[in-house]
Formats: C-alpha cells, structure tokens, sequence
C-alpha cells in the first residue's frame, strides 16, 4: 500500500518534507511519479486530472487538501471509496477574520480613500450606515462568520439548504425563502460549498432582488458566481460592490475586467490557507487508521458533496 | 446673555439651523458678527483664534465643538471659566470601530493587494501574525478601543498617565514604564489627549523603542506626532507602516511627503465624526444650565487638559 500525492498547480515541497517526516515508513508518491498505481489505496488530492481517477484499482480513500472537496471529480469515484477533507480552526478564524475585515473596510471606506490619497484628495466622508450581513451557508465557516458579525454589533441573517437554528441569526432555508433572505441586505457573503445546485448561484436575479447599496463578498469558490451578470450589476447600479477572494479561474487572467472594474477589490485567494502542519497532522491520521481499519475523520457525505 | 458660535474652518450652515431651533429664544451669534460680546457669557468653540478670548468680559463657559478641548488656548481664560466638551457614545463606537478595522486592514494586508490589483499581479500570501496592541490614552475611547480589540482575540496592553485597571488589558504608567510598554507591541495605537506633556511624544525616542514590524496608528491629534520622525522611522525600517486620520495642519498640504509614502495610509480626519444632532442636543443642554446655574455635563479638568 501506497500513499499517491496528486496536488497540482502548487509548489509542493514543504507538503512532502512534511508528510514523509510524519510517515516514515509509507511509500509516498508525487503524480506522475508512481511506479505501481495499483498499490495506491489513499490519495491526497487537490485539482487532480480526471484520468487519475480511472487508473486506481483498488483505490479506498481520496483526501481533499482543503476544506473543500470540489476538486474531487466524484462521479468518477467507485461508490465504496471514502471522501475526506481538512478541518483546521484556524482556516475557520481566518475565514471569520477576513469577511470582518471586508465588511469594515467597505464601511469606513478604505479603497476610496486609497485612491483618495494616491490622488492628493482630502475629503472626509461618513462611514455607511448599513450593518445587515447575510451569509449563504451555514456550515462550520458561515457559522462562525456569522457569530464574529453579531459579536461586533452587525445584524446578521443567514440562508441555507436545511434549516439551521443559530442564535441571534434570523435563518432562512430553502429557494422559496431566497427572495425573503436577500431583499434588505446591505451584505451579502457567500460561503456555500460547491455543487451542482450553487454553481452559478450568485446571478443576475440574486443581484436584482438586492438593494442597489448592496455589497457581494464571495469567499466560497468562483464557481458560484456569473461573472459576467456581476459586471452588468455593478455598471447598471443593481449592487455597489463586490470583495473576491474566488475566481473561476486562478489565477485570475491578466486581461481579466475584474482587475480594473472601480468596484471590484481581488484578493488572491487567501483568506483561509491551509496550514501545511496540520493539514499533514490530518492526512497522517486517516492513513494510519485505513492501514488499521480504523474510522476516518473529516468524511464528506458524498451526495450531498460537503 | 447671549450664545457666540466661533466654529473655524467648517460650514457651520447646519449647526446653526439645529442651534437656534434647540434654543428658539435665545441670541446666537456666529463670530466676528456679534453686536455686543459684553453680553456672551457662553461661547461654542472649535480653533477659535486666540484675540477672541481677550474680548469677553462677562466669559463663563467654553463649550469645544468636539470630544478635544486642545483648540481652546486655556491659558487666555480667567480661572473661573468652566470648559466643557461633547461626549458622545457614538463617537466612541466609530472610533473603536476605525482602530479595529486599521489593525484588521494592516494584518490581512488590504492596502498591498489594492496595489497588487492596480498592477494585476497575483501574489498570495498569509497574513501578518502579530496579535500584540498597545494604546496610549486610557480614557473613554482608549478604554472602548481595548474592550473591542480584546473581543477580537488581540492582545492588548495600555499606557496612560494615571494607573488604570481595566480587564483582560496589561496597563502602564508613567514615563517609567514607558518602554517596558513598547517594546513587543505589533501596533501601537494613540489615543492621547493633546497636552503639553503629550505634544510630539510619538517621535524617534519611542519609535527606537516599537519592533521593526510594528505599525503606528494615530487617531488622536496631528500634534501627538513629529512628522519628520515619522518619515526617519519608516524609510530606516524602525518602522513597517502608519495609518494616520489626523496632522499637524488639515486639510493635509497637497505637497506634503505623506501623501504618496507607500507605508503611510492617510484617511482625512474621519475616524470619529462629531454628529451635528447629538453635539447641539448637549450644548443646548449646557446653555439652559447656565441659565439656571444647574451643574453642567461634561466639563473638563483645566489643569490635566481633559
């Protein structure tokens, strides 16, 4: 039995340092490099090629090397095999840290008065007045986005698939509620997982039933946004401005609108990184306990892909 | 009796409207038109010129159109003259707020992506770790700026002139302790009154003192810093960066070398704008007192300056 690295895109030293060093006895393989694909059991995977996944036979746990699992090509996975992910709290603080952050910024309004001052322009203006998040996903991450807001006076709602109770956070489940959630937000944060059912959520017609003072932060993937509806909704006054830390594809393309368009702020993907040293500690954990037919931690329930 | 307004350098159109419907039967003056300054026995000031002060026999009350009383030259005012100032819990919120949001900008590195966005250059990287805030000025702002830091997970100690005691903040006092207090702060915040014990006390000497990394944010007054000690600091690396929302002269002068210093953040005095309605409601309040030699709020200890 072998452990397969498949990670890709990515410069990948420090990962493997860190994993031989936690498993010195396992054989540890970086893709394309494998010289017996049948003995690979475990994968670690992050942006894998399809044709990875036809050429393990006996393949038994593919791990995600994030918190999310969409780079896992599911339907390509025999049913028996298991589907793990990194849960890591400081990805979770990072992610509450960095919406905080954004919402604040856009509120005292520190990109105007970047610009401001790169232009010599003084010209003192009051904070915005909006103090409405809502948050789309309400797992671990929108949980704690959600409980950082309320601790600093904002007025947080919340909208997910299944209902969610969460204190001092009004929930809404459900595409009926949808309208209801997003009609008086002065925020809206995306943090759902990635599915067929959110991909390309963040369109045109959520635009159109927010207010026109709204502020789009997606910290999720780019994926769930049309890139193209939030252009026509920022220059046709249907949504004020948007924070990114998600493209559909990163990096973002040098010609890409997004890198001019005023009112636009790109962050490169950086608001959550996963921490090598406990990502390592995780991936050790669920290798050793498949070698011992043990329960694995941090499983992904496969149809509902989270 | 009669109400002299000497507000400078601000359009005072609004504050007026709301004074004399606050006090629909009293004569309120905007300086220099007053007919008869023997009769102004209350004087609403904010950077009022000094020769104002030599010309009101009958002077009983200074009302400063803001939380600061360092605009009124103290030492032209008979003793028994009461100075009071505007309190306003708002006031305190924004500031809190502000401080939280410069420290949270400076961590997650916003104002090197707004750059990087403005090159189209894609460059992630983790945020900056330190956690450790010091704050100069332990007074209600002070005091409301540690609480929220604190909240957010920062570590924070405190140094004023008097011993204080506030929960979950290591504090400092005096001059003595004044090192012991600067030397592992990531950012160092003031929140001094302007005194002549506080005048340039941001200079070289506690600059020596603050780790290379630490970033300076003043939201007190211009005069707290020696500007050129600033620049010194930051172009020999005794120093990463300053957020600054006030300067010795405002609107800052178009030529100043602020303005385009890439490790210096200028906002134009904004952090904590007096609100029109609540200052007027309270100096309405003070006059009335007056009036009927009630106690008034809010008055200030001449001798400390705040």
């Amino acid at each position: 039995m072998s452990l397969l690295v498949c990670v890709t895109r990515k410069d990948n030293t420090k990962l493997l340092d860190t994993l031989n060093a936690q498993l010195p006895d396992v054989d540890i393989y970086e893709w394309p490099h494998c010289p017996d694909l049948a003995q690979v059991e475990f994968v670690l995977a992050w942006n894998a090629p399809d044709e990875l996944w036809t050429q393990l036979p006996n393949l038994k746990v593919v791990q995600s090397y994030g918190a999310g699992v969409d780079g896992i090509a599911m339907h390509f996975l025999p049913e028996h095999v298991t589907v793990t992910r990194i849960v890591d709290s400081q990805l979770t603080k990072d992610m509450a840290q960095y919406v905080l952050t954004h919402v604040l910024a856009h509120k005292l309004r520190l990109k105007q008065y970047f610009v401001q001052q790169q232009q010599g322009v003084w010209k003192p203006k009051r904070a915005h007045q909006g103090n409405h998040v809502g948050i789309m996903g309400l797992g671990e991450l929108g949980q704690a986005v959600a409980n950082q807001l309320v601790d600093n006076g904002f007025k947080v709602s919340g909208w997910s698939a299944s209902e969610k109770n969460i204190a001092n956070v009004a929930t809404y489940a459900s595409q009926e509620q949808l309208e209801l959630f997003l009609h008086k937000l002065d925020y809206l944060v995306c943090l759902l997982p990635l599915t067929k059912h959110t991909k390309g959520i963040l369109d045109k017609s959520v635009f159109s039933l927010l207010p026109n003072h709204c502020v789009l932060i997606n910290v999720a993937r780019g994926q769930h946004l049309v890139e193209e509806d939030l252009i026509w909704a920022l220059d046709n006054n249907e949504l004020a401005a948007a924070s990114l830390d998600v493209f559909t594809q990163e990096p973002l393309d040098s010609d890409h609108p997004f890198w001019l368009h005023p009112n636009i702020t790109i962050t490169p993907h950086c608001a959550a990184l996963t921490s090598v040293t406990t990502a390592c500690e995780q991936i050790a954990k669920n290798y050793l306990s498949l070698l011992n037919s043990d329960k694995l931690t941090n499983t992904v329930d496969r149809t509902k892909g989270y």
